[in-house]
């Protein structure tokens, strides 16, 4: 649409189907003139329909386990070869739980699965890179951006493990960020997107409730995949050469919410004073 | 109960009654062996019960206006002489939005309002350290408290200009902590207190019901006026001696929260999905 | 450069001439194909060369004092006029302390000088929007900008009170950015900018050695007023449409650097221990 | 000295020597009445002198790998029949880095000793939390606390992986924090301290250095292990029922500076604008 990645070459990791929101980047990328190669673990390729993907925009696919660093080298290396040089921009969008699919606890996690989850999720991150910068992989002024949920700052009781991988995740882009643009000239930023109704996302319990909750505590309501898929494209450009080590807000302004009126409402609504309450409220005057 | 303060001399700014929080840290400043003198604007001193407090804890009262150097300056001799040396504490516990009572709505406010609210709420804060540390009334280790409010993080819709006003004393608190850190070997901090039922705050619209959602979202619950006491006791003692320049939330957790399963279960309880929504979801997944 | 801004109209605040921030914005937006008013308080307007940008960028002039509701209102239906239509964006720039041009230290403000200069530079934002907002004169995913500094959230001695006023500043876009989020599907963010040698920044004590001190501290290096412009014109453009209630930190990463090595290099060349260093690091394991 | 614990039991992991954080908490506990049992990952114990710490204290040990559930739950047990009924603190103070240890640079982690530090300093606290939870060992109103560090928030190049992990380890305390507050009425925070010379705190490089930066930073310098002692001790008490999901710096002001002004002269004494500078800036004000 206006020529904003025209001459870029990117990797993006995590387009599962096309409600992804690495699907959304990609088709957006290619609409603003970039070239890249698409990259995803091989079971997620199974899984999903990334040939589809990447026929519409001209890509190759290099199947990599996130986890795995000769996969990533090989992912590097191709991808760097297929491109003609080196990168310009990188997407990670990977996440998974595997406490969350077997429906365990956040407080009787198994902790084999908690590690398996930090690795691919969070760990995961920290690998791309690190083959990036040692491979002098990128281009100056390239950007990294990763995805995030505000999980990572703030409590939301079945995000699970995810929350405390983000928050990690999060960590990865300041120290590594730190690095990759003193040595660099990279730029390393995550974006804190609204809860998007993804194939990944909708295995969290309660998922469409929250994405209604979501809706009216945002004054601009929530992001769609396509949205931040957008605000992606902004942060791959060069009108944003100077932001990095940031965790950016992606959703509508939930993130500095206390109460919007629509939520204050409805509680009021089914809000009852029950005898407890008024119990508990004269127990707290009396005390001490 | 601790003798925390023994020996401690300070200033407590704002007890009204019995319900405010000042009333209180002067209550348990009393039994934890403290001195100190009690004041409060003079118009406040005729709608409150001052006295009352004043003998209950054996303190002497100085009327001040906060917006008054003229006053502080009395103010600060006066309790130097009455408690026969230099300061330890103090206590700022003013705010007041002539909007909120007006019934102004933010996006409509009446100026001179706001710059009264502002004068009285936030930079009275400003004043009073400014008095305080130009007559070097403070002893080193002294302690500084303001207490302030989440809306200056997050926007809870009917808190209007006195957000701003918070948003402004906390910068204050940073600002001048500073120099009285480096200076005097001050700490200055503002405690972010869950709404508290106090004659004050009931001037806020909807102020019930957002008591009631707020005790809903905090894992603990809301922090009673005598846990702010408590509190603010532990900033006075000698134990947070290198606390300083921070926001300390007191607010049984709702700061760190996104949504409580509590909560959450009233949403779900009054949520249904309308036509409207269902509409406006399909347009959003067919846009571009 | 990118059509970003093609069709949309601005109105902007504050470009006093060819370093500052907002002249370098209004030609960016004109390259970018918007249409926009210039607005500067008169005073500003004979200090600068205003007129030189209007020309080049074939916008018209409308004097303005930000304090005045007059004249703001003159503006906006001025600006609506002559665009032929509702605004699309709006760039405040503007602050001033008149503490720090008369050389007041913080601690020992002139108060009347800190309300001058708190209206012009915090409450001058909220007077803008209120005039936006009440005209109902931007169309929706409208988009208002205002700039910031870090000083907001930390302490930069030498920032005076212009710290507390950006502070506020930033308040007042959350507090406001919510109802026009809400009601005009309008979003409202500030730019926490690097240090910038404008011909306003240079007013404050230090500032070269600070820009320096700041360049050293940043992966990236400080951001340019260039720089700052095109990261505004993203802001401005349709990629961020969910991006609202934000602080945006746009600094090279300064703001989330503990201390990078440049900087500790630097320190530790020039740090020895005093006498008085070892006495007092040995009292400290003694105390007690 | 105050009593502040008397009657009160509880679990303190950490303590290696007399310069541990955890060794000052335990003598602090002690003096204020509490009874408690020490634990520590049985290698640690045979480089420390922990026994020298329980004779003092009149506690006995209960080693424990902080790894593994089996020994965690045996100390728990263990820990309840010594002191006779439910644990009302916890001090989690574990942390290490493999990678740090062996000299490996942030880019270029062993991931298998990256995994081991996560387990040891971040997973470990979430280990102490799910036992205590399932077991119902604690007390209501008891206060869970861990050991913090700001290089979880802002970037300390030489903290390595350690950063990342307090990241996780202070979003485990806001995690697990919900569920410990809602159902068990238990407080969960983190201290966020000053950078102290412990035996651990040593390993870091360049940490002298970095102490005597981050005492000039600090308006009210450095906070001690023994402050921090103090400081932990109130967030044991009573006092601060209702401070939840927090992370508190303890750190003489330093997370709330952005430059100090000992620390700016220290720059400008050093600082020569090199020839290189000179070309640098201007080329930046061409560019374009």
């Amino acid at each position: 649409m206006y020529n904003l990645l025209k001459g870029k070459k990117g990797i993006i990791f995590g387009a599962l189907d096309s409600k992804s929101i690495a699907w959304k980047v990609a088709e957006r990328a290619h609409e603003e003139g970039a070239k890249f190669v698409l990259t995803n673990a091989p079971v997620a390729m199974r899984l999903g329909s990334i040939t589809e993907l990447a026929e519409k925009t001209g890509s190759e696919i290099i199947p990599a386990d996130a986890t795995s660093i000769m996969d990533l080298e090989d992912l590097v290396d191709g991808a760097m070869k297929i491109l003609g040089g080196k990168i310009d921009f990188v997407l990670h969008s990977i996440g998974m739980s595997v406490n969350v699919r077997r429906g365990n606890h956040y407080t009787l996690q198994d902790y084999n699965f908690t590690k398996t989850g930090f690795d691919v999720s969070a760990l995961s991150f920290h690998r791309v890179m690190s083959v990036l910068y040692k491979k002098d992989a990128m281009n100056e002024w390239g950007s990294i951006v990763a995805l995030s949920y505000m999980a990572a700052q703030r409590v939301f009781p079945d995000y699970n493990d995810m929350a405390d991988n983000k928050a990690y995740l999060e960590s990865v882009a300041r120290s590594f960020g730190y690095f990759f643009g003193r040595d660099k000239k990279v730029r390393v930023n995550t974006i804190s997107q609204s809860p998007t109704p993804t194939t990944a996302g909708s295995g969290v319990k309660g998922f469409d409730g929250f994405i209604a909750y979501a809706e009216k505590m945002s004054p601009l309501g929530n992001a769609t995949a396509l949205e931040c898929a957008d605000y992606t494209i902004s942060l791959f450009s060069d009108l944003t050469k100077k932001v990095t080590l940031q965790n950016l807000f992606h959703d509508g302004g939930f993130s500095n919410m206390g109460v919007s009126t629509a939520i204050m409402e409805g509680f009021m609504n089914s809000y009852e004073p029950t005898k407890e309450d008024v119990i508990e409220e004269s127990k707290k005057s009396d005390k001490k």
